[in-house]
Parts: C-alpha cells; sequence; structure tokens
C-alpha cells in the first residue's frame, strides 16, 4: 500500500479554491488551515480571481505554483473540480483531497463526473481522498484538512485512530473528547473514490501516535485490502473495533442508498472479523467505551474481574452483569482479603464483591487503602467500580480517592457512571482520563470485548496471516456441474466417496450395483437437474436388481413428466451410505467482498431451524477446521452427547481442508458449492459426502 | 391486600426519635418534614429528652400523644424500636415506618430482633414499612418520610410510580429527575419485614397519580402477592417495568447475600413475568428509558416505526438496529410522501428512513413541515430522531422544531441524544419532557419492549386473571412414586398411556405380554430406584417370549447386584410405543416464590443440548398450552418441517391441560413430575407418556 505519511503529515500544502467568502468551504477550510492549525509547512492559496487573501499571496493555478505541494486540497465547485484534478496531476501532485460534493451520491451525472475523476488521478498516479467528504481532521498534529466548523473544537490529543465513511457518525464519536476521550486523527472518506478506510486503518496499524484504531464502516469496498489493513494492526499489537452497519435487511438497504456500497452478507462480515481479531460491537457509544479501555491498558492474562461498592443492591447488579455476560469473577489472593478482613467493617462483604457498605464511604483513607488492595490483587485483571449515585461531596471524595488509587497500580480502575447526574465527581474521572461508561450494561460490555480479544491474541497472536481468495467481476452465467462429474472433481482432490458409477440402461445399472453389492441409490444423472428429490429423481435402499429395476423405471417415468426438456445421462448408481452416523452440511459461497466462505454446520433441522453453523473465509487457517467443528452449538452430538459414540472429527477436519484446498486452486470458476448431506461415522470410520452440487462460472464467450 | 392510602397520605404523623443533633436520622427526617414537605395534616413529634424542638411541642412518648397517628415514623437506635413498636401497637397506631437498621441485614441478633419487631406488629394489627430503609418519597404531594438527604432535590412530579427494595438502586433511577424523569412516588421496601414491594405496585396500580410502575427487585418474597399486584396494574391499563437482579449465579449469590430473601431461578421469574405482561429489562438505565415512554404514550395498534435525521450514516444505523430488534419500519402514506416529495431536495431520502441531509437542517421551516408530516401519519406508532451531534445553534433549532411538532400530533416523537456533548439543545429537549435517551440501541430497546407491551395488551388484555399454587414450607423428605403407581395416577386423571401390567413373575410377564401383544418393553419395578437404564433396569423391543425370559434375567440380576438394597415388585411389563413420531418432555417443579411451574419442549438433544423449553406457572391459563408449543423453537419439527407428517398438536395441547389439572389437584403433596420421554405421533394418532416419575412430600409425621 501507498505510505500515506505525506498526506497526514505534509510538508506543503495547496488549497484550491481558497475564499473569503464567510461560511463557504474555501473560508472555511482556510480559516482552519490559518488559525486553528500549528501548521509549520507551506501552505499556498490557489485562487484565480483573488491575489491576495488574508494579506497571503494568492496563486491563480495549480500550475503556477512555485513548488509542487505534498497535498492539493480541493475546495472548489463540482463542475471545476475535473480540470483542477488534471492540473494536479500534471504537476505531479502526489495527493489530492477532495472536500466538494455532487459526485457519487448525485445520480447519474455526478457518478459519471466521478468515474471520470478517478480515471485522471489513476492515470496521472495521484491517491484521490473524497469526494463528498469533511476532510482530514490531524488531532495529535493540529492539522484541519477540514471545512468541519468543529475542528477548533477537536483539542483532545490522544492514542485513539478514527477511520470513517460518512462524516456524520465519525462526528459522533468525535464528541466523545467531551469525556475525555483522545482521538489522534480521524479520516473521513467519503465517496472513496479511491482511498478507502481500510488504507487509514493502514497507516494508524503504522503510526507511532496511535495505540488503538476505531472504524465505522457501511460496506467495505475492497475485502483484501481490510483483511491486510486488520492484521497489520494485529501484528503491531493495536486492537481494531469496528461498527459495521448492515446486520439487518433495512440496515443494508439504507446503508447501501447512502453510500453505493456493497453491504456483503453480515455474518461474513462478522465471520471475517472474528478471524482476524477485529473487535465487532452493536452501537456507536459501545466503539467508545471499548476503545478507551483499550487505550488504558492491554488486557491482562488474568480474565478475573473484581467489583468493589458500597452499595449491596448495585454489587448485586453489577455481579450479575458480570456473569450473564460469562465474565469471571476474581477470587482474591489471601493478601487481599486480610486487607478487607482487617480494614471494613464485619457486615460489609469482603468477598468479590466488595460491599463497603455506604456507612464507611465517607472514610476516604480506608476507601483507597481496601480499593487499592484490591487493584494490586494479582488474580485479577480490571476492577469495576459502578458509582449508582452523585451524592455530591462524598462522591467527590470517593473519585479522588479512585484517582489516587489508579496511580498505584497498572490494573485498570473502571468506574461506571451510573446515574443521570453528571456533577464535580463526574468531571473529575473526565479529567483524570477515566471516560466512564455511562451504564453497568454498556460497561461490562466493553469489559467482555477487552477479555475476549485478549485470550484472542494469547490464541491467534501468532498466527500466520489470513489471506482471501480474490473477487473477479459478477458472471451473470453459471452452470451447475452433475453430480456424477462434481464427485469426480472431489474425488480427484482426495476426498473420500462412495462407489458409483452412472448406468446409461436398466442393464447396465443392475450389474453395476452387483459389482458394487447392494444396497444401492439410484438418483438421475442429468446437469440440467440440481434438486433431483422434488422431481422423484431419488430412490435410496434399494436391496436388489429387482428394486433397482423397479426404481429405474420410476425415476425415468417423474423425471421425464417433470422435466421432459432436460438431458439425461442416465441414472447415477451409487452405494448406500452406512448405517448409523449423523449428517452435516458443508457449503461454499463467493461473497462479493471476502471471496470464497466456506460454512458447515450439522445437516437437516439443525441448519434448517436451528442455523447452527459457523463460517470461514478461504483458504482456512491452521487450526481452523478444528475450531469451526468445535464451536458449533451442537458439538456436543459429535463429541458422545447422551450415549451416542464419538464421531470421527480427525476425517472431519481433513475433508473441510480438502474442501478448502480444492476451493482455493479452482478460485478462478467455483462460484458456489454444496456438500449436503456429509454423512459422518464413529471413529475410524471417515466422512463421506453423499450429495455434491458445484457451480461454475461460465466464461460470457463460451456458451454452456 | 390492606389499603395503604393513610400511608402514603397520612393525615397525622408521629416522628418517634425526632432530634436536632445535626445529621442524625432524627434530624434529617424531621427537616425534611418540616423544610420540604407541604405536609398539612398534623405532625407530631416525640423523643423523651426534649419538651420542644424546632419550635414545636416534642411528647415524651406515643401513648402520650392527645390523638393517634395515622403513621408513626420510627428513627430511635435499634435497641429502642421493638419498646416503641410496641407502644405503637398499644395505641392502635394503624401504619409504622422504620428507618433504623441493624436488623435482618446484621447477623444473628439483628434477625432475632427483626423477628421479634414482626410479632409485635403482627399481633397490634399494626403494618410494618421497613426496617432498615430509607423511607418513603412522595414527590407528587411533597411528603417525604425519609432520611435522605436528597429529598429536597425530588421535585420532579410526574406519572412514575418506583417500587424498590433496596435504597441505592432506588436512588440510582430517581436521579433521572435530572433528565426530566418525573417520579410521583417512591417506596424503597428495605428488609420488608411486612410490607413488600407487591404491596407498593398494589397501590401504585389503583392511585390516580401514576401511570406507569417501575419496580426493582432483588428477590421476592411472597410470588402470589406479586401477582396479584402486577395483574391489578395490568388490569388498570398500567405498564409494570420490572429489573430483576439474579440472572446469573454471581448476581443470585450477591443478591441473597444482600437481602437474605430467595432469588428463585430466572427463568422461572421471567416466565412469569411474560405472562403476567410484565415489562423486564436487562439493566437499570433501560428501566428509566422504557418507563419514559409508557408515560409519554400508550402503544398504538400500527406497531411501524418510522425514522427523521438529516444524517444518511445515522439513518442506516438507526434502521439497522430497528431491523435487529425485530421491528417494522413503516410505510408512509401517499400524503406523507407527497410532503416530503415536494419540501424535501431531490438528493433526499423520503422513503422511511428520511434522510433529508444535512444541507436543509439549517431550514427550521422545512423541517417542522416535513416532521410533522411524518408524526401523524396513520401508518405509524412513533418517530425516532436520532440526533448524533450537538452542533451548537443548529441543534438547538431542531431542538425547537421536535417541541413544536410533537404539539400538534399525539404520536410520540422520540429524539434519542446519541452525542457525549450535552448543550442547549439537550436541555431543552429535557425541559420539554422528551427525555432522550442517549444511545441508539437503548433507546430502539425501549420502543421495542413498548410496541410488544401494546401487543401483549391487545393480545391478553381480557384474560381471566391468572393465579398459582401455594408454596408450603420446604420439606426435607420427598419419595418417588414407584413408575407403575404414578402411571396409574396419570391414567386416573385421563392421560393416555400405553397397556401395563407389574409381573411379579416370568410366566406372569410373558402371559401379561401375550394379552397385550408383542413387541413390549420390561423395566424394573421399584419405588426405590428412579434411573432405571442406569443400572441396566430397561430391555425395549422385546419382540416374542423368548427375548422376554431372558430380558427378565438379565434385568433381575443386574439390579441385584447394583441396588442389592432395593425392593423390587416384580417387572413392569409394557406395551412398546408405536414406530415413528417425536419425543417430548414435559417436566413439573415446585417454584420456591411462583409454586408449580410446567416446563415443556422436545425431548433428548433440543432440551439437553438446545434448552429449546418453555415454562407457565400452574394451572395453565387458557390458550396457554397452545401457545407454549407453538413459542417452541423447534416447534416446525411438530408442524410439518422438512417433509414430516404434522403432529398431532391438539392431542398435546390436551395433555398438557390435563397435567395442569393433575398438579394442581394435588398440589398440596406433588413437589416435582418428570414426563420424559413423551411419544407423539402424526395427526390422530395421539400423545403417550412413556416414563413418569412423580416426587411427593412426605409428612414429616409419617416413616416412608
Amino acid at each position: 500500500m501507498t505510505d500515506l505519511s505525506r498526506l497526514i503529515r505534509p510538508h506543503s500544502i495547496a488549497l484550491i479554491g481558497a475564499s473569503d467568502r464567510p461560511n463557504s468551504i474555501g473560508e472555511r477550510t482556510l480559516t482552519n488551515l490559518l488559525d486553528h492549525s500549528e501548521f509549520e509547512g507551506t501552505l499556498y492559496l490557489v485562487n484565480p480571481g483573488k491575489t491576495e487573501l488574508r494579506g497571503r499571496p494568492c496563486w491563480p493555478s495549480v500550475s503556477a505554483l512555485p513548488t509542487t505541494p505534498d497535498v492539493a486540497v480541493i475546495v472548489v465547485p463540482a463542475a471545476g473540480v475535473l480540470s483542477v484534478a488534471e492540473e494536479c496531476t500534471a504537476r505531479g501532485v502526489p495527493f489530492a483531497i477532495v472536500l466538494t460534493s455532487g459526485f457519487g451520491e448525485a445520480g447519474d451525472e455526478g457518478e459519471r463526473a466521478q468515474a471520470r475523476l478517478k480515471e485522471i488521478a489513476d492515470a496521472g498516479g495521484m491517491r484521490l481522498y473524497g469526494p463528498n467528504c469533511p476532510g482530514l481532521t490531524n488531532v495529535n498534529h493540529r492539522l484541519g484538512l477540514t471545512f468541519s466548523p468543529s475542528f477548533p473544537h477537536d483539542l483532545v490529543k490522544g492514542p485513539i485512530g478514527l477511520a470513517t465513511q460518512g462524516g456524520g457518525l465519525g462526528r459522533n464519536v468525535m464528541q466523545a473528547m467531551e469525556r475525555g476521550i483522545g482521538i489522534g486523527l480521524w479520516a473521513s472518506t467519503g465517496n472513496e473514490v479511491d482511498l478507502q478506510v481500510a488504507d487509514f486503518i493502514h497507516y494508524m496499524a503504522d503510526a507511532p501516535d496511535i495505540k488503538v484504531i476505531i472504524t465505522l464502516l457501511e460496506g467495505i469496498k475492497d475485502g483484501a485490502k481490510f483483511v491486510a489493513a486488520v492484521q497489520r494492526a494485529a501484528a503491531n499489537g493495536k486492537p481494531v473495533i469496528a461498527l459495521k452497519v448492515g446486520k439487518s435487511a433495512y440496515g443494508q438497504k439504507a446503508a447501501q442508498s447512502h453510500t453505493a456500497s456493497l453491504t456483503g452478507s453480515a455474518e461474513v462480515n462478522s465471520a471475517v472479523f472474528r478471524q482476524c481479531g477485529v473487535i465487532e460491537v452493536d452501537d456507536i457509544d459501545e466503539l467508545v467505551d471499548t476503545a478507551w479501555l483499550f487505550a488504558r491498558a492491554t488486557p491482562a492474562a488474568s480474565e478475573g474481574v473484581a467489583i468493589y461498592t458500597s452499595s449491596g443492591g448495585t454489587a448485586a447488579l453489577t455481579a450479575d452483569a458480570v456473569g450473564t455476560a460469562g465474565l469471571t469473577l476474581a477470587q482474591f489472593s489471601p493478601a487481599t482479603l486480610e486487607v478487607l478482613r482487617t480494614e471494613l467493617p464485619d457486615y460489609a462483604a469482603v468477598d468479590n464483591p466488595v460491599d463497603t457498605t455506604a456507612a464507611v464511604l465517607s472514610d476516604a483513607a480506608l476507601i483507597e487503602k481496601t480499593l487499592s488492595a484490591v487493584a494490586i490483587d494479582p488474580n485479577l485483571g480490571c476492577v469495576i467500580v459502578p458509582i449508582a449515585l452523585d451524592y455530591g461531596n462524598t462522591t467527590i471524595q470517593l473519585a479522588r480517592t479512585i484517582i489516587a488509587a489508579q496511580k498505584g497500580c497498572a490494573t485498570p480502575i473502571i468506574p461506571i457512571w451510573m446515574s443521570d447526574r453528571l456533577g464535580e465527581g463526574y468531571r473529575m474521572l473526565v479529567e483524570a482520563g477515566f471516560a466512564p461508561p455511562r451504564s453497568v450494561g454498556k460497561g461490562i460490555k466493553a469489559i467482555q470485548r477487552w477479555v475476549e480479544h485478549g485470550r484472542w491474541r494469547r490464541e491467534h497472536g501468532a498466527d500466520e496471516p489470513m489471506t482471501i481468495t480474490a473477487v473477479p467481476a459478477p458472471v451473470s452465467t453459471t452452470r451447475s456441474l452433475s453430480e456424477a462429474e462434481a464427485k469426480q472433481q472431489l474425488e480427484a482432490a482426495g476426498i473420500r466417496l462412495l462407489p458409483r458409477t452412472v448406468a446409461a440402461s436398466v442393464d447396465e445399472a443392475t450389474s453395476v450395483a452387483a459389482t458394487m453389492g447392494y444396497p444401492v441409490v439410484a438418483k438421475i444423472a442429468s446437469e440440467d437437474i440440481v434438486h433431483k428429490s422434488d422431481i422423484g429423481g431419488v430412490k435410496v435402499g434399494l436391496d436388489n436388481a429387482d428394486q433397482l429395476r423397479r426404481a429405474w423405471q420410476d425415476i425415468t417415468e417423474s423425471v421425464r413428466r417433470h422435466r421432459p426438456d432436460a438431458r439425461i445421462d442416465g441414472l447415477l448408481i451409487e452405494k448406500m451410505a452406512p448405517q448409523g452416523g449423523s449428517e452435516l452440511m458443508i457449503g461454499v459461497t463467493r461473497d462479493p467482498v471476502f471471496g470464497h466462505v466456506l460454512t458447515f454446520g450439522m445437516g437437516g433441522i439443525y441448519v434448517e431451524i436451528l442455523r447452527d453453523v459457523t463460517r470461514r473465509t478461504l483458504p482456512l487457517q491452521p487450526g481452523a477446521a478444528a475450531a469451526m467443528i468445535r464451536e458449533m452449538r451442537c458439538f456436543a452430538l459429535l463429541d458422545g452427547a447422551r450415549g451416542r459414540a464419538k464421531a470421527d472429527v480427525p476425517a472431519l477436519e481433513a475433508l473441510l481442508n480438502r474442501v478448502s484446498d480444492f476451493v482455493v486452486r479452482h478460485a478462478d470458476r467455483i462460484e458456489e458449492m454444496d456438500l449436503n448431506p456429509v454423512w459422518i461415522g464413529a471413529a475410524g470410520q471417515g466422512v463421506i459426502p453423499l450429495d455434491a452440487v458445484i457451480v461454475e462460472r461460465v466464461d460470457p464467450g463460451v456458451s454452456a
């Protein structure tokens, strides 16, 4: 990827369309650059109608500039953008930021202009940011390449990097500065004609002033680029916290109409996020709570949490939420318990949760001593201090105590401010950098994600980087291979299948069956027919030649009646699956963003009614097959539940990996694949796909 | 239940332990009564050490008072409470509030004092509130029977009634007044030695100034009383919104150690809440958001929601959350679309969600006209206006517009304030009574509950009131009936079972089997053995006399080896279940709070691995059996999914109702019952319990 350092920390900038017309984009951007930035490089103002602006020289055009700027900030009206872009490429400008609207988001004409803009930039080797965006807000280095009138207030520097598409939601996150959240850099990429959110995640992954990355996505344009960027962040130990719109059909539709970007499937998105260790959240405020916890501390290996409060009801409420979230209340060490028992009154609860009772809340020394004792306990990863009430001075004292206790320990103390009264105690905590979550549920959700990501890092931090298969342009024509052909390809890929032969006549069928041994299955053999059962094209459990002959007649008659058009190769005669065992399903689809995705689950009702499936992009990483099998809700069924025999899980892992290899090797042509059912026997008996559908792309030049 | 009007709006009050010692409970309570209440009745101060307090006469004792007060507020130290209580009962005081701590919450001695306090009150016919509580806060009538120094700030009158046990969490809800939430009455019942949360819910159900009831529960002491109270509220059209601690083991343990009250099972609690239309929430802030929506408006029959915003990203985010919550985006009427198309720019989104775009945000008249057009659309129940940003004057203008638009329509407009910046626009919305939720997720959760409760009222508003079975004191001794005995009782109750006989000898067994016809099942018959299969006590699928004889020998040998002590009646010979069909399970347990509870689900893995069960208290209400069956996730399996035959659901409904009748008729003795598996055939084939366990209480006086 292109190094974006010169875009984000340029040495020279040209503002094209600089203006002094109050409230114009040109004037607002100029004001941000002159009055609210601390830019020490060269700033050129370009406006053909002026010779001077705010006491600075004004240049008539980019070509007239004495040197080539690192960044051209383009704020001229939409109609003028294309010619300015051409000038910039002619001059060899490496980066352009187009703040102007009226492109892809503004109907057909805008889309055409946007396509032309991309052509100009691509042809000239100029990287483009925007159009239709508020710009780039570099808080840590005080540089506002933005028209936003809010830039003067974006003053809380910090370790969070924010990469968004739309400006509105990004600005919402920026306003968390009000809670003391420090955001060092905000890129809002607008229409993403060239540079995307992923490019900025990639930049932030390497930027020394950014520790934690937040991203807000309506759609992902380039899956491979996104995966590379978030893995770069993971490799550098930086968590990426993402909110992706499009979990419901309403959200998908609205996001599509807003950004015209593909939203892909929410399930696939979430699966990719999990694979790459991206922390997915469900609401925009959760981005902030979660990111700030990561900014404050790296998750410890000790996953237990402590609760410290002076209200019994609050202790119970918080403990309840901790349990519901699947977190663990830490066991205090003997040293901690000793301090708590000695210092707190008899009627206090000293075991986790600690309830000091309100009676001692006014004794600041005692609170600080006991809270500190809890916070340095080695058995835990964080301390939650739920504050149910703003009780004025008492609460101010508590805030002071929390701030003091935190100074003595690395374990994060996490106050949760539950009250709607935001008094001085709240303000003190904000100023001291605690940015207290505002609800027990939201606070604990952040902690849960923090703990789980710590576990992910320990378990997957050293994994090889994952790759995904390419996403070619969609084709309108595909074709299904016949079952016989599909199975032949799978067998060639080392996948075990049952003996089978396509018989062209009933006599051939009985002879084939006699050789392989009864019982057998007979299925119509035709590449025109995918759903064979639906039209009476399948007979199972045929025990002898008579039954097979009758089946031949029944099947051929039924198929002729339902599909007189279909080309028939005969009947596929196949050995029956062994007795016993269970049914699984394995599917592969091509996601428009992330390429091939493998979906796996127990067959029949488990997948159809219970939706108990897991997903991974292909190729499967080492260990992924084993993990997929075990993360199914119904895994117990394969693992000997209710007195069943344990299933042949190693063979299943091998099958999943062979399917992955096969699809990756034929990634250019395979659009879809369905092994359903797949038979799995007891340990040692193996795994056998009983049916197989492969759907291929058809080259538009070749008729099927 | 006792009418609590004289407790909550007394004509005369005695404050026993009134004091002028700064910061004592007696002084704080006195200050609240004199300086911060608007009490026009008679107030007696009682303190034997004073003749006068703050210029008012002081009486030496309750017995010395000129008249009998409606309420005695007791704030003397714990050691003196019992004798004061005795004085009060002697005087015939109808209600006492004991604010003093040091009772049930304070060890064995405190518990003994509390038991004695209850005896005194019961014997004297005096109703008791407390002890160990902050008191009673009557905001709507400005009467503070409380020592809380916060009472002077509890000034936002309103339609919400709040009933809590602990004071801390209740006070947290009270601080929502900061957001404009009006809470008319708060009862915080402390140790609940007599009056419970349920008594106050009952009062609020009838109180004309209360429209919506919030309750916060750590445990429920009396299930029947609670059920009666919340049904009273439902009958009067008042929603009850509840947060019950104890959803996780941690929460149960912490609540138990805090209040010493039984928490019961979270699943049973939630089932009862659903049955009674109590709206259960997961976090304390959700209580407030949800209650306020009900306070603002009754859910409409039109369930659709509208989204109105000026940011495309926010529209997509909110639409996504609406979809994820299972809510419906309303279809606008032609008239609404006409206004939107005419007024908004071309590039705005006029379909739901409405995205005006930020360009027109400054045009207040246009915003008000279009927002009003949406809000009066008859096809929807509410309008969400997510406000992602505080943009100063623009946002103030938006707030003004929302306030104006709301004046013209009954449909609630719900602004969601997403920003951490709480500026003037926010304050205006708070003052105008919108109490904006602070996160999209929380706001939409409130709307979801509001919509769902509206549906519940339409579907269940006219149901007969439900009752529950009694909860006697626990017994330590129970006994399991033998399978034969259990089945005989069920058959007598009209439940269809398979033909079966206990055979005392192998010859009797073969003769019995010949009569009923093979195949048969043979099971050990002994009331000492419940888990028959585990010790080789069951043989199924016996096709002839030889197999039966072999089974007799195998079973008796195996049982003798495993359980040489067991008294054996012989073997139960039973006809095999018909071929095909599915397995179900029906269980009955006795909940320590809500009496008998029936649990029903698909058998085997569905219940054991997927926990796909539903629950109801007994007796089942009309329609409950049908609803239970249909609310199972796996119902499709009984309804013909995947080409199965439709199961005999009417017979299953009849069985559930017969089980309910049977248990209710024998409620005094039945502790537990387990029909597992229950066979269900295709329509017309019926439903048959194949195994039956009944566990009875054993009267301590009678040896088993």
